[in-house]
């Protein structure tokens, strides 16, 4: 218990001073000063019967239909304007994406851990931090958040002029290749979940005290800046469950043709981050249990 | 040097490391490390003696006072000008009224609980976190603040000006019905009071150690986002101090026809989020005693 | 010793877990749990021996010539550009004013306070937290720093350019009356002495553990929010050493006219927050010893 | 009762309480409360036999990688819309700049220590924070990583318009002088590197406790205060890696004709504000062993 309380202790540094400024790595596994969580079964029967794993379903929907609402919406104003100069702008756009994760992600992280993104759900996956049932139940509740908050952005908006704006959904713009896009959503979603994984280390939190543990800020940034990248190629997906809310209440050809390409590649992307963190940053498979 | 370590640990973490980002909320009720505090009374009449009581309601009065007055003159600057370019734009907007919360939530936090917004007030009082008594009266000074706020931005203006530029009033705007625009204060206001709650919740202060606590942060970026989303449909309240304020100043039906909206939206949004807050995220009312 | 560290502890909550939502104020100075400072000696002749005092000088003279240089070339690469949407904007020129503050407080707050702004030492002053020589000592510095800040932007643009594109100057602009400009300093100023004084207060740091110690990114953001409000109509001053040091090196009747304002309005504004802050929230006066 | 409260406190204040604000600098080396880390030697041989070593180069080669992938990306969408009312504008361009950075030292203080940036490897090289091997190896990685970061949005972008709209290539704008260049890229890098030895000073580690460890917030909007400064004279540089990077792949004469620039600059820079920080801040060279 005691020990416990030392592993996220604030400030305290047990490594020479000069570690983390210039090289806070040198290895030191054998004194080491947190705990590697053991990786989560693929099934966890306990789960089902738990009111928190609903629980934390519920709040992924919920988040999943605040997100796409709010930012659905900023887009179709925007959109909707003569002059972009009296809307918020592309940028206001790309805030409202990264905003809306900082927010989402500070309020439902003690929840369900806060991922709101199939894509990041995928990653955690696949890094063995939740269990496959835990997974499969939180994208589906993803998925059915963001239907709905598209739809209310459609009931506002009315029919005709949702779709006339496109209805913020993520195509490959013209002048771009499918490769193209392809590419910035599998590199926009490595930013987003290589973000996530470095945020939410277990042993950064235990040792690098001057990185304070402002997990979601610098998530939220990651979206942000991303967006601000990619919005001209693809509208910026990087969260399956965000595109795919969007094509269905849009439902035209132009959401539905690339559409695979906002599966393909947050998965891609999250698969890689995955991979980075924990093989090349971690090292976790090369050592000895 | 034990000693010193354990001076600077944030928040102990007594839950296996795997939960935080997976699964944070396992039921693990029957040891909890936190205490439910007990709901307010409804009227606590040693509070109307306490110079503290009045101290708070001085400190609403002010803190919405320089909420309308920064927010107000914003919006007069950018709508008097020729060409938004020239402005800091409706982002610029977004930015004065997610930013004051945010430096304003910080200031008052501590005398008053920063609310300065009775739809917050509103919100913590289904909740019982306040008295009634004190509800009241935060409402009241709040709305007085609000009247002060924009008479300033009024005198500054000039009256022609100001009512040329619809002072800053809330209304639907052209092209959305009236339910749009209840329905768009209903969410934001929902946005808004459940980031409240999450952000001040005693139990992930004391469990949730890596989710910083930085409650005025995501509280001033909620703010900020539904602007960015609902500024184009109604202006956006979701504070109807706010609305009350810039109507009674601005006094034309252009102001008054809607003023409605902007009362009842935020009361159900607020009182939705507490709701949910309350009874699926906490499940107060099913936990024994 | 001990209890000197008990001062600082966050999250460690002394108080019924309902205040610090509600009612983080009842009185209970019987039982404090803070120290309140003894008021600075106006005269503190061991200060003029120590080398940490001219340091201090030194780094309040390098934080506001890089506070002038950074946010009078943004200004220069807004008014010199034929269109305002290749700039960044009015809103970019607010966010450099308020995020120097931000970085600049964050870098000096350890060596100096950090003030870089007149008014913010006078207020200081006023609530005895330094040395009148300390004061002036400051004051000069910075008004020093401006001065070469300002001239180091000049000779950037060329003298042409930079008088024609008014070099950063402070005045009343056209359409807004003398008075409208004082007012517009007083509160300005009040909105940023205020979230000074709220973020350093000895009190909070110790007791609302909620509200978490990120004294300079309020302080900065209160910065940006008064020029989101205020550049239309001063140009927003609330810190005399800009004012005087962009006034001296543009040189001419349009700076010089209404330059009383920015010392005066940035003052009594400064007045007011100490005021406010060290009588009415803290109730100083009536406390008995 | 008594020990949760230590276990949660931050940074235990041994000083007057009213230091922190006005003076919080008095010479109190006497009683030191914190290690100055020795100097760095300037071959470590040991570091070269370990796996952090390369894992740390690898953490570089990444972070300036997608620094550059999404920063150039971002001026590109700028650069080659027809208004750029329709684009994220060039305050977008600045905060992708310094939002990438704030992510990017967030994500890679732990492993690397962060710097992405050839001028800051130079500052804390000069300060012996870290090795003269691990210096270059850095520098090596970060200047590849840029130039793979820049070839790929060059693929997205297609040759031709990424030549004709100058691939976000540094260079000195017309109208501004190589002098103003230099001198904008001197100060500019002073900015950075002055933010940085505050933000990871091991003193104020130990005893600011009022001022958070927020490393790299500061050090992220450091980047974007001086992209919105700089932006109209150099397109802001600040970074060799950077620069080099995009003209390796732009490779056209506007690119290189001013590109030592972007290494005496930063390189003059951050020397000066190591100077400045180790000298006149710690006065280290003054202290007696």
């Amino acid at each position: 218990m005691e020990g416990k309380e030392e592993d996220v202790s604030l400030g305290a540094n047990k490594f020479p001073e000069r570690q983390p400024i210039g090289t806070a790595a040198q290895s030191q596994d054998d004194g080491k000063d947190y705990t590697e969580p053991p990786p989560a079964p693929l099934f966890e029967p306990s789960e089902l019967t738990s009111w928190s794993f609903y629980r934390a379903g519920i709040a992924e929907f919920v988040a999943t239909f605040l997100f796409l609402y709010i930012t659905i919406l900023t887009v179709m104003g925007v959109n909707r304007a003569d002059s972009k100069c009296a809307t918020v702008g592309i940028q206001g756009i790309a805030w409202a994406f990264g905003g809306m994760i900082f927010a989402l992600v500070y309020c439902t992280a003690g929840i369900s851990g806060g991922h709101i993104n199939p894509a990041v759900t995928f990653g955690l996956f696949l890094a063995r931090k939740l269990s496959l049932t835990r997974a499969v139940f939180y994208m589906v509740m993803q998925v059915l958040g963001a239907i709905v908050g598209a739809g209310v952005v459609k009931g506002f908006e009315g029919k005709t002029f949702y779709g006339k704006h496109n209805g913020g959904a993520n195509f490959v713009a013209p002048g771009y290749t499918k490769g193209d896009g392809l590419g910035a959503e599998i590199v926009g979603t490595f930013v987003l979940v290589y973000t996530v994984f470095s945020a939410t280390d277990a042993k950064r939190n235990a040792r690098d005290s001057h990185v304070p543990l402002l997990a979601p800020l610098p998530i939220g940034f990651a979206v942000f800046l991303v967006h601000l990248a990619t919005i001209p190629i693809t509208g910026t997906g990087i969260n399956p469950a965000r595109s795919l809310g969007a094509a269905i209440i849009f439902n035209k050809d132009l959401g539905w043709d690339d559409h695979w390409i906002f599966w393909v590649g947050p998965f891609v992307g999250a698969a890689l981050a995955a991979l980075y963190h924990q093989v090349v940053i971690r090292a976790i498979p090369f050592k000895s249990k």
